[in-house]
């Protein structure tokens, strides 16, 4: 395979797609969830492939499942499809339209970002998922999923390019990179003349590969210690639920809490209370000093922060503990371990409340609000591409107008610059 | 010098930066500007210095005017600060504030990148001019200038880190790579744990060093060939204005015309009087054979097209010239030879201007004006930190807005994920 051909024919594609009217996206996308349907049983064929592989490598139930189609999952897929075409287009609106005093009409038009290249790994939803997010947005995919879900990416796309014939779309809107070799990954984080923007999903291993790597912009996101600060003007009993929320509800969640920082002054109270709820839910508490003192004798799960501890994305029932003496203490702590996704404070005093929002630097700041809801749904973007946490182009969850770019447009009576 | 620790300074000036009030930030600027006229004299001797060893080393007349300095251009330079203080502050200013339906109130609010680095050659104006945008929006800068105004530049940042000092604002707020050696460029662009974003001024030989090389992401723009196409249906004489004064205002610009497209239909009218005025400003028509056979014995300075013509950014007298069948050619002409700037149709035809403004892919595209009016002043930003032509974050001129991120503010009262 040639990666330079793809990307030539994903750019011509792209060329199509950013003139092609929303209806016939749509109609593109009604075939494919059709479609999806209808080839169910090849669909699940290719996934038994990629499910018997796992299983004779020895992959844990947790992980196979998550490759796992079956009808249900199928149908579920096809929904959110169909659930894309509800999505209001983005594309063609026009932004700050005015005339300049040479009367010349000016705006800024929003357009696709025009070739988008996905790299991801396990889940095949995600295929489908982008896919549809990047033609209903008028971008030309080029995908790359994991080596686990071979067989059943590649039936997945095999439905896709059927559908978009269907349509009268070009085969190449969404393209597939089939070789295992990572040289291909490489190659394509290298074709800067035709693709416009990467987006990894995965883990931070692969973010900083592409960051190190891509000559193409990359959306880096997904990660970063998320906070809550415990404020002294804290209602505690309400305080109770959030923590329990942002630590519990999902740990797996890129949005679930790592740290939690207890003022000083209601450290003993809060911690007493909260350790019941971390008992019942089997949360291993990593505590500095301060909170350990507190902690020792309650806690059942409990040991002693050590260097790096407070730098750990948990993903799972371990939560790290810290008292502060202040907000400035806690925006501190913040700044030196990598506070970039989502932040809350939970607090009844509006200065402190200030001064926390204005001073964190995530993508996401709560004042008495759990982080899990850092999420393109619950914020209703309809869509979630990823959540970025880097601060060029789009920061948080991106939704279908952070797969667009704009153009300027300028209308005038043959106007030349004086 | 430890690059290192030079990012660490520039980010804890930046945390400081992103909750300084306007007023705090227009007092450094008017301090500033007040400060380079006051240090008029040591700057002036400074760029001396710079000036005798560009003569020494044989350096251009027209090359050194840009690296000169005199009392007219230092208050040219205090007054474009001025004007900075007049601009107003984007930072604060909260996007799609609304509330969800969980009573949760969420919106965007404007936040500064953080930590800019600027890499750029030759003018020390834009030393200044970077320094005191970056300063308005609330970031920390790190600049690098050319080996040829050294000393100008280090006279000039001496000057804007006293101003700092007045102001009450951290020193590191600007920096300045004082080593001359590549390497640390290099250095510069790895520091992605504490920089934001890297705005390159200069060649593409500098673009395409920092694409490769930067793990932090970078603002490509200011090249790209600009294209004019003159339609069957323009009004031929005043299309004469027009293209005039996209080739010849300015044709060191990188939004001046490089390729003139016309029409088959036109191409014998047109050309015929266009070369008149062609011949009077000595442009050089590089011409495909159709328009070749169209000039020749008429333009005084006439050659052939070769390979790489059409891919050519001339910014001097030059201009290449080739006749196509319609406005669709004109399109299929401009995606084969790198058309990200400025394109622009002349046309009295609305499908045509329709067709050609929907399909171009540049970032600014013009029915019936000039290719020149792509530049900051023009569009009304009040200023101008670079012209991008890639798609992601920001297009076009890019003004005091896109030196800023955005962040999610969510305020709810004790609010857990359901």
């Amino acid at each position: 395979m040639n990666l330079e051909k793809m990307g030539q024919a994903a750019q011509l594609a792209a060329f199509e797609l950013a003139t092609t009217a929303t209806a016939v996206k749509n109609t593109a996308l009604a075939i494919i969830a059709d479609e999806l349907e209808a080839n169910q049983v090849a669909i699940l064929a290719a996934n038994k492939q990629d499910i018997d592989a796992a299983i004779a490598s020895g992959m844990s139930e947790a992980l196979i499942d998550r490759l796992l189609l079956n009808e249900a999952r199928i149908s579920a897929i096809a929904s959110d499809v169909r659930n894309v075409i509800n999505l209001q287009d983005p594309v063609g609106a026009e932004l700050d339209s005015r005339v300049l005093e040479n009367g010349m009409r000016l705006s800024r038009r929003r357009v696709p970002l025009g070739v988008v290249g996905v790299i991801y790994e396990a889940r095949p939803n995600v295929t489908i998922d982008i896919a549809a997010l990047c033609l209903k947005t008028g971008n030309a995919s080029i995908l790359r999923g994991g080596r686990e879900t071979f067989h059943s990416n590649m039936a997945l796309v095999k439905v896709i390019q059927a559908a978009l014939a269907k349509a009268g779309l070009p085969a190449a809107s969404v393209q597939y990179i089939e070789q295992p070799d990572r040289e291909y990954v490489s190659q394509l984080l290298k074709l800067d003349q035709y693709v416009d923007m990467i987006i990894p999903r995965g883990g931070a291993g692969l973010h900083q590969m592409c960051k190190e790597n891509s000559t193409i912009p990359v959306i880096i996101g997904g990660f970063g210690i998320s906070h809550m600060y415990v404020d002294e003007s804290a209602d505690l009993s309400r305080s109770l639920d959030v923590v329990e929320n942002a630590k519990v509800q999902r740990p797996s969640a890129c949005n679930s809490l790592d740290t939690l920082l207890v003022n000083e002054k209601v450290a003993a109270t809060f911690l007493s209370r909260l350790v019941e709820r971390m008992n019942k839910a089997q949360v291993t508490l990593v505590a500095d000093n301060a909170a350990f003192s507190l902690l020792e004798g309650k806690a059942s799960l409990l040991r002693k922060a050590e260097t790096g501890d407070f730098d750990t994305e948990w993903l799972s029932y371990t939560l790290g503990v810290k008292v502060v003496t202040d907000v400035d203490e806690a925006i501190f702590h913040m700044r030196k371990h990598n506070a970039s996704h989502s932040d809350s404070i939970l607090t009844n005093n509006l200065q402190a409340a200030e001064r926390f929002v204005n001073a964190a630097g995530s993508a996401a700041v709560y004042v008495n609000a759990s982080t899990r809801f850092t999420d393109g749904a619950q914020f209703g973007l309809g869509a979630e591409v990823a959540v970025s946490t880097q601060k060029l182009h789009a920061r948080g969850p991106m939704g279908l107008e952070e797969l667009t770019s704009y153009k300027w447009v300028g209308v005038a009576d043959y106007l030349s610059r004086s």
